[in-house]
């Protein structure tokens, strides 16, 4: 890989320092489930508590910090709640009948490392898991309604879900720009919204202000659907010029499983391209909130630096 | 079949009159799902809207009446919401790597009528329905955290999840009493507790006493408990003595799978008068509301009928 600039340097110390939150809050909450059978908490610790780049809980932690200047409990559970979600997404996707992926995160997947059953019941224990944290340790009941709301919307039928049955659908096919956009907006760049505006959320009710700034709220939203169409795309070019080791997965994969992806439809220039516009539309999305957004602009930055 | 008390076709007809309520609110809470996914949606109608005993979401709305004298929309959501989780857990549990079944309510199972990947995402999709319904059709906030905080416990790894897992690990072993007391209570019987606890909340925030008496709580707790332990049972006994145009699903499967139940591991006389008692220990609980718990006990009588 090129030589970084010493910003990004400095970016992946605000990130490790989200990372570890997100771990710490991870394993306390999975520590906690008693009543839990035993080897799918195995299952659930080798899933959940892996080395994954944490993106999205971090996005949601620095959302809550542009709004109140600092994150909360609320938002260190949001963001594993939906880091539970993303996580049961992976664990399903790369089962046999979807994806068929044997490494994930530098590690076989789930359903390779125990066997298919018990990625199957992981995965929906993942996803349980995530609501049954927002209703359980949320003690302000309209701030758990909304956010269950908002993760429900986003990895539904109607989102994540939805992006991930049509990108099967368009596996072999020859993808139009718009069936591409459906894909990436529904399986990753919703997710990314709801982790912002999730994150703006808690910060609302950590200033005492929840709901009452709605500009705020479509700010992230704005910012959140950008940055996170933009890591899809820098994913998928990834693929296509980083080795399995750098990836921790398995490299090529799209173009063997002929997966309908930005550089495979317009070319790598123009996904780069493409991937510099919504990074920059992303900054412009934050300008309400000033310098308090610092970290987001860096977080769309580093996005920007990932395929240079 | 043999021939069915007068007392059943009183009590068939109520639970008739819940299946009318619990199909129309499905449906019409399917058709609200305007951007979901067109070929998810048709996975997701197909499995829900389908002939269903809907005994969960039955035993739901009437611990509500048994509340409050009447069902209410929150409750009629919630019914809905179990509905969900009940068949999102069917269409996983029919799949190839789990029970592998091909016939369930007398149609080909989801993974035969569509694709394995589709009814791996339609189960997903339910599951996160039911929690997105729940927050944002029921507008009492403490209401709807409550409801999804009691049903995530429940179906979770903690509970239904984990009496899969059991079921699963179980299969061609020398099952012990208590390996099947745990497999039933969890895959089932919490289920229905779950679904008589939602039901008595809604009561009691229908008549303006939301969690005011937790005795009505704990009593419909004790119920469900024990009418999910018998269903389960007498579900066990059906499997070996009923055929599969009788049951909507393979029967005998359960021997041929070398399934953990009760008449492999006690004997079908003896799973009979487990079941008795358990009936008569759930009609003892429903006692704190005398006779407004008429169709409860309707319930647990039409369970020991089914045998018969």
């Amino acid at each position: 890989m090129p030589a970084r600039r010493p910003a990004d340097a400095g970016f992946d110390n605000l990130l490790n320092d989200k990372v570890q939150t997100v771990n710490l809050q991870l394993e306390s909450l999975l520590d906690e489930q008693k009543d839990i059978h035993e080897d799918l908490k195995k299952a659930l610790a080798y899933t959940l508590v892996s080395p994954g780049k944490r993106i999205r809980p971090a996005l949601l932690l620095w959302s809550c910090e542009a709004v109140a200047g600092r994150d909360s409990h609320e938002a260190r559970i949001a963001a594993a709640a939906i880091e539970m979600v993303h996580t049961y997404s992976l664990v399903h996707d790369d089962l046999p009948a979807m994806d068929d992926d044997d490494l994930r995160r530098g590690r076989p997947t789930c359903h390779k490392a125990f066997d298919e059953a018990t990625a199957i019941l992981a995965g929906d224990a993942l996803l349980t898991l995530a609501f049954e944290v927002l209703a359980t340790k949320i003690a302000d009941a309209p701030l758990a309604v909304e956010l269950i709301s908002q993760l429900a919307l986003a990895a539904g039928g109607a989102g994540m879900i939805a992006g991930q049955m049509a990108d099967l659908q368009a596996e072999h096919t020859v993808g139009s720009i718009e069936a591409l956009e459906y894909i990436h907006i529904n399986k990753t760049a919703k997710m990314f919204r709801c982790a912002a505006v999730m994150g703006g959320l808690c910060g609302q009710a950590e200033s005492g202000r929840f709901k009452a700034e709605p500009a705020q709220l479509d700010a992230l939203a704005q910012y959140g659907l950008k940055i996170g169409l933009g890591f899809q795309i820098a994913d998928d070019i990834l693929d296509v010029s980083a080795s399995s080791a750098q990836l921790g997965k398995t490299a090529g994969k799209d173009v063997e499983a002929a997966k309908c992806t930005y550089p495979a439809v317009i070319g790598i220039e123009k996904s780069r391209e493409l991937e510099r516009r919504l990074a920059r539309e992303a900054m412009q999305a934050l300008t309400p909130f000033g310098s308090r957004a610092g970290v987001l602009h860096a977080l769309a930055d580093a996005l920007l630096q990932r395929n240079r």
